[in-house]
């Protein structure tokens, strides 16, 4: 093994260039070469990249986003775009690919593969919608930044005795809702998961503002319904003042928080680590604190699924 | 002198509690009791009020919002609400009243000031938008957030060579997107005051990403375009995918900057220092790093203009 | 069941309030009524304590520190002391008790427990040094703390090419250096576990700055050598310019992260769910991302140790 | 005017690269090439340097340092080295020199210009120590690091009970400690030019718990006294538990605030638009939000003195 890749593709994730790091540095100490391939796929396809090195990746551990950028790429949605990619990946003479992303990444992953790629994924999204491990890169970083930005919004909740539906990210996936909504204290949380009744809602947040509770706090996952209607909805039925926010895009970004630095390292060491020792055709994540892997089609197809239980402890510790 | 009562109306600012803080530490000083009074001029019509102590004001000065509330108050605008008013300022024996807010709130004290009532205004609002003084309390911080919102943005916008549009509050006053564009470093800057060119912004997007920039953050003012169409229409031209991330309500909260602390206790202890000293019917605010006091019908009339020197070198910069 | 008391003790760390949080919402869901015993095991012997219901604890989740506070209490290790301690409780009517805090929090509980009190302790510790849970309670808010501190150093030893030593907490456990250390990519970490050779360290920033980097930061746990010595034989032997920064304080006080949020959260609504369940004289604490309990006994016999994998990867890292 | 130089020098300070930022691409604005001088006044008198373009300064406005590094250099004291320098510049047809630090640094600009150079200065430095500008670069950030740290100080002290003194920079000036502590609340600011009464200090102390104050912050300047002693003292004689912390070079690092951005932003632009109106041998800082210079002599010779009402002020806020 003399050389391996690495791409990060589909939406960007807070702790992509730590991960990047870390392979880097790992491959390194391997007296391996890396090529930092752009834009994802479609930087595969059109055979952009560039050599890494140990200063390649200085001071990059702590920004977010991904510097060999990150792209969508349909074309490697077909079969002449896999054989494309893979015949790029001989001509580069790459013993190894690994790839950084969602769902979508690993997919690409696995048709490398099948075509004799040695490829290995790392869980690179802010969703924290891929059920093959706990937790994906990027999750804990965008909870923060929900938890930031209620913080402030419930300053303003508070003066003014409104209600505050925040809408977070997650079109499948509650996770940053119900996640964010335990650390931050919200009064509601509304995931795609599970059915609300909106009348229990509002006789909830008339019962608290008469209790003379003076904010009122919302996350309503992106999935779970339109934040226009649900807002407008919540007022009419509440009488209560209520406005709408949205997280929006801040949720991708950011420095890395302490945990998705040390997750994003742990993987990106241990990818390298399993390529070195012949494995191959796997996905890296984490269980219960120790990192695991599984093959690509099994991380693929395991499901992922709303935490009852944290679910339940959230509507508990809302009162 | 002997009782004075401090109230915040209109929307919130981070720096209010400071000031509030401010003038019940000081007041003390003077032997003077305060009376916090609830919501704002609505609060005033119920007369609902606490008596305020050092204690009350410990652990506030760090805390966004206002913990003696605001609201908007319609019945203050009849000639009726204010006599209402007049009256119950009598009833609790007001020697002075401190109205913490943006033009609305000084609008309303000077209506009291007519009827006889010894007001002090200081301006709470986070557009910058008096004209009276340089800086509103509320202001830095509601830039600062901007700040750290782009920043978040630009790590996408980097990772995806996406353009985005970034809205700001501002319906009037282009003062939070300039200043914010400028410590950003965005690259176009937006406001209500200046017209805009589209054809000229996507030329300049386009030979900027040509050149090889990866980012492209446009800073728009609530005021000067409907951000959604400004969006559709910047990737319609560009070619370029384009997202809109509108910041909203965060704006508002947030614990306040070192700059709006101390401006907000500066003003917050010349208020009082000005009413002991026999001087009312006032607004303070800061001129050029100086605590200075206006009429308070001068206040309203100061136009608040769009500083063209900070406007010309934002574009300047900008390149 | 009726009624379960709460206190937190030794030094605070960030999280204690969202825990307390956590038990009294708990609690109040299984209609049980909360004393929150003021500054540890010195109030109980004094009987200083309040009754807290949902009120007293909203707004706190985000707050460092304990708002019941906290102290060291000598007269404790005593068998009197202990039997004082458990008259009071019987005296109180307590039919539990929630301990947080460190090692001696637990020794303390577990002689209450050896008394018949029904006792669930919760790990309460900026320092990571409990053996029986993978985390304690204020570590992750620690480590970030550290991660900021380093990043405002490293402006400066990169400005000017020097070394600085960063001294963090840690006495016999190097768990805030070591994760410290890889989150920050800092060039060296030295842990109390593991000797170090101060003439490889220094041969390594000879190196290092030879090869043109120009920052290098050694994280020193408090136990593992004397800071200024240590720094002092660092310059004299590397003949670089070296500053000290010992962080102290700073890294216990601060709202707590999201992962401590999360934590503390799971930990105390699972305290309370255990008392109710009939489960005394345990501790709670974390294994692998799942909520575990193990008896008192063997909650402080639980070794800590370095994850030697963990140090292993920071060496590769580093270079 | 073809070309000119700026270097920055002394102690680095956050907005440095803001105010280099400015510089070049207001330099690039009116055609003129920038050479970085590294490392102050010793790159320059070892010829060290780089080309400075657009794409050189994109995203360094929201980094602390320095990226041109600054040094001491006590061979630019000598008569020798500034001829040495004079003549460097002169062989690399330098049309003007910014030069960007504290009082050192303006000196050997004076110097330079009395050879002939011509010169413009910044007021780079934390301490805020420089008698012609209201505000030096760096001032606003390091008050805020002070005001992070001393948040999570507080915490600590609130929940024990304790006396913290925190030490801060300022070995002649006490702006850092007087701004610091009226935007944290610190209980006492302790600064170089106002002498202290340890034993009315610790009385205060006293009186403030036995009020049930549950914590004590004293703001120490460097200068003021010993800070190992000034805290044994402390708690000698109040006999109240007193912890100390040095905040240390935290205080030099950091992205810089945006008070900080814009200072340096302003003051970039304007010292560029100056040398290209012909002016020179001026210092350019800040008065009343205006931007104006001063004659380096008369910039040097500047007294910087506390404000005194300001520390009036602050003496009242904080019983």
């Amino acid at each position: 093994m003399k050389t391996i890749g690495v791409l990060t593709s589909g939406g960007d994730a807070p702790g992509m260039n730590a991960a990047i790091r870390a392979v880097v540095r790992t491959a390194m100490h391997h007296n391996l070469e890396v090529y930092g391939i752009h834009r994802g796929y479609r930087g595969l396809l059109e055979k952009d990249y560039e050599v890494l090195n140990s200063r390649s990746v200085s001071d990059i551990l702590q920004r977010g986003g991904t510097f060999i950028k990150s792209a969508r790429c349909p074309e490697f949605n077909t079969e002449e775009g896999v054989k494309k990619g893979k015949k790029i990946i001989m001509d580069l003479a790459l013993d190894g690919l690994i790839v950084i992303g969602g769902d979508g990444t690993i997919r690409g992953g696995l048709e490398l593969a099948n075509e004799g790629v040695n490829v290995i994924a790392l869980p690179g999204s802010i969703d924290n919608d891929m059920g093959y491990t706990d937790f994906t890169i990027g999750f804990d970083t965008a909870i923060t930044t929900v938890m930031h930005a209620v913080s402030n919004l419930r300053d303003t909740s508070s003066s003014h005795g409104r209600v505050f539906v925040v809408q977070v990210m997650g079109r499948d996936c509650g996770d940053i809702a119900l996640h964010a909504g335990i650390i931050c204290g919200a009064e509601e949380v509304i995931v795609p998961e599970v059915p609300f009744n909106i009348e229990e809602i509002t006789s909830n947040i008339r019962r608290a503002m008469a209790r003379g509770k003076s904010h009122y706090i919302i996350l309503l996952a992106e999935g779970a319904a339109d934040p226009f209607l649900f807002t407008e909805k919540i007022q009419e039925l509440s009488g209560i003042n209520t406005r709408l926010n949205i997280i929006g895009y801040l949720q991708r970004g950011g420095s890395p928080s302490s945990f998705d630095r040390m997750l994003a390292t742990r993987l990106g060491f241990h990818a390298v680590e399993l390529l070195v020792q012949g494995e191959q055709g796997v996905a890296v994540g984490i269980r219960g604190n120790k990192v695991i892997h599984k093959n690509l089609q099994q991380a693929i197809e395991a499901r992922d699924s709303l935490d009852k239980d944290l679910y339940q402890m959230a509507k508990i510790l809302a009162v």
